[in-house]
């Protein structure tokens, strides 16, 4: 038998997603006895410069210490690399560049889960915080496949980040749950036929609440990803020589 | 500003463990900006031998593996060690022996924590699975402060035992619920002034459920311990030559 694959995650951007994953990972594992569970080697480092700031303000770049992270992982055993969260990837060719086992990338995977589960889809809505937004990640991605983002304007954009951070705070209550509502109706009003929840926490927000169109987890694509790649039931290959895929 | 200390999961035995103990140092970090949480490296290695075969049935001692992924963990950079599972304390010193970094101990914690909780107190329950009761570790424990640990009859035993196993596979049910209850009533009926929950599942399965007793959860005990520890607000010291502690 071949051995599973140790999965290294970088995490701690913020915690509470890289739990999330780490949680999603050992859902997703099939098991029989305790140890077909993965080895999993995290660095959860939230010492690492604000991606927000970074992006939205100008800040310090968190690239070159999310490499020196990432080579960390190499150096303990892992056999590839995630990136614990949806915004990060915007400093992705950092952690490429700097190890030599795989990366794998969150939103190229959603893209792909997306494109599977609406056969035909030409919009998409996302849901993010404003960093991520202003990056163009997921526009960027998505428009390799032909699809369109749906363009969201800043009182929107605002109504999400807010709501994300006040979850973060308080937990669920009436006041985010109504803001992250409002966008999704705003989303699905401007034709997004599927919507990805591109931050941890809006799925939390939106557990309870059935939606018309297809939601998209990209912290499940990226775990259930893991698992098979793990298991050595799906290969690695090269998107666009931009990023890694395994599908 | 001093920087704060590096902490060290040794864990997957099992992941749900580590989740857990990851979670509640998370939960028990104040935080003013996200990088004043803690930087976590966390070997979870579900691949070790079982501690359950190794000290109920002879089967492979898992401590000489525990020792090399505590290694790992400290050449990772982190400044002390966790062992994130109660049972896995019974090889303690294979790990504290193979690293230069201190290894807290949640046993060692949880009594001094029991202590400090009921002033005076005589007699504890110890809820956990039959290999960690098997070991004696609880018992040889509370016995250095003075305290007996509850006899449990082996039909008990296998009550609790059962029940930790199906909440981990189905989570939440009548009878497992039923067969926890079942089993603190024992424990306070035989003169338990505290109980020590020990096995990440039983403050799960016992949530909902007052307790006219004190109840001690040693994976809060240790998350507590260690935020405090990372954060230079305590020390650590040597504890009968055994274990460390920092209080």
């Amino acid at each position: 038998m071949v051995n599973d694959k140790v999965v290294g995650i970088l995490g701690g951007m913020g915690p509470e997603a890289t739990i999330d994953i780490f949680s999603d990972i050992v859902k997703h594992t099939k098991i029989k006895n305790d140890n077909d569970h993965l080895r999993i080697i995290i660095d959860n480092n939230p010492k690492l410069p604000s991606r927000q700031d970074a992006i939205l303000k100008g800040g310090e770049n968190p690239g070159p210490e999310m490499a020196t992270t990432a080579k960390n992982i190499e150096r303990a055993g892992a056999d590839f690399i995630i990136l614990g969260a949806n915004t990060a990837h915007y400093f992705y060719p950092y952690v490429k560049d700097a190890v030599k086992i795989p990366v794998l990338h969150i939103i190229g995977e959603t893209v792909l889960e997306t494109i599977n589960t609406v056969k035909g889809i030409k919009k998409v809505g996302v849901l993010a915080t404003q960093g991520a937004m202003k990056t163009g990640m997921f526009q960027d991605a998505f428009k390799e496949v032909g699809v369109t983002v749906t363009d969201v304007p800043d009182d929107i954009l605002a109504l999400i980040h807010t709501a994300v951070f006040s979850f973060r705070a308080e937990g669920i209550n009436e006041s985010n749950l109504t803001m992250m509502k409002n966008a999704v109706s705003f989303l699905i009003e401007n034709g997004s036929e599927a919507i990805v929840m591109g931050c941890t926490e809006i799925p939390l927000i939106l557990k309870n609440h059935p939606i018309n169109v297809a939601l998209i987890n990209p912290n499940d694509v990226i775990a259930e990803v893991t698992v098979k790649y793990a298991k050595h039931e799906l290969d690695v290959r090269e998107v666009n020589n931009k990023y890694l895929s395994i599908r």
